[in-house]
């Protein structure tokens, strides 16, 4: 899996990409991510690449023409199998939505910043729009890296565990049980008898029940689908 | 406003911080943020901060006690108004979430990590459990990232227009109009002729036309609201 990442501010989401998880995942070359700069592809000597809005308003529009001459060049290079923008109008991320990507192999990211980039660029060279959430970011940087950071650790080899991304919430539409570690009595507060029992199938079925109970208190919506 | 983030990784997430809006919002002293690794809390020797689950099964789970020590601690030197752990089963962060934390003043973070923290801790310390939305990351870095850049924009001063802030998705419940900006005509696509007419009015009345056109082809849940 390759991830080219377009960005006015490639040095804000360059962090998330050097540990952890994503960082083991790009060690072990299970995927490439590469960041470009638009404002390398900027077409005057001011690397200008946002100008007003066109009838006026608050908020500048990223240009059309930087990002045609970075996308073209890549494309140029490769196939796509997306290329997507981030954007709080598109589709709604989820786990249904990391899981498909998770099979895709070579994929553009561009990242919104000011007001957002021309309709032009959306209506000619955007494969997909997807946004992480009902809310506004500054830009699309930190979005990006939440949809790489679903995606990537899916791919298998990338957890050390990889059973541990089958339990987690979301991927059976239930929320995941409560958890409890050592110590077992701490200022008072015990983990649950049942969980200290050392019976695995009535471990099981009291995880399930916890699942299913706290899906419905707090997630309902999870369970009608 | 001050942000005290608690996290084993304090080097993924701070890049964020350290670049555009955020940046300069800490440089006008609008926004303090503070950074806690958990491993400095840790009790023994190996600054161990995570532990197997009882009752089996995969992914470790943060412990109770160097949470607590930390939280404690901050506690000891000033009042919180939030102590926020970023959880994808926690209530699912929009617009009006964000207003409303822009209201407030001191808020601890809580960034899980692995399979989560220890239950008790989210029941005797957490005031409130927050999702960014219906996915699965590798660790609540990049949550609350994001929850800090939707917060910390909508705080006055921070955005160099504040007008800016107010016409963006969501924040009537309505998804932005498309925008355009130079060159007016590009590889012969062109920028709809009402925006280039100088008609401010009618101007305003195609892109309410557009928001609403645009929520209801691609957001109506938004409309019913």
């Amino acid at each position: 899996m390759r991830f080219d990442i377009i960005t006015v501010l490639p040095e804000l989401i360059q962090s998330p990409f050097e540990a952890s998880i994503l960082k083991r995942a790009m060690e072990k070359e299970l995927v490439e991510v590469h960041f470009h700069n638009l404002r390398d592809y900027a077409t005057n000597k001011y690397k200008q690449v946002d100008d007003y809005q066109f009838g006026g308003g608050a908020g500048m529009v990223m240009m059309i023409e930087p990002i045609d001459k970075c996308i073209s060049g890549l494309k140029a290079e490769r196939d796509y199998d997306e290329i997507i923008y981030m954007t709080p109008d598109g589709e709604t991320l989820n786990q249904g939505i990391a899981n498909e990507l998770s099979l895709k192999g070579n994929m553009i990211i561009l990242c919104g910043h000011y007001k957002g980039v021309d309709q032009r660029v959306r209506d000619h060279f955007i494969t997909r729009e997807i946004s992480v959430g009902d809310y506004v970011l500054s830009g699309g940087e930190l979005a990006a890296a939440i949809l790489c950071d679903t995606v990537i650790r899916l791919i298998p080899g990338v957890l050390s565990n990889e059973t541990s991304a089958l339990t987690d919430s979301f991927q059976d539409d239930l929320l995941a049980p409560p958890i409890y570690t050592r110590p077992a009595e701490y200022k008072g507060w015990k983990v649950p008898d049942i969980l200290l029992s050392g019976h695995t199938a009535k471990i099981d079925e009291w995880r399930e029940a916890q699942s299913v109970k706290r899906t419905e208190e707090k997630r309902p919506d999870l369970l009608n689908k």
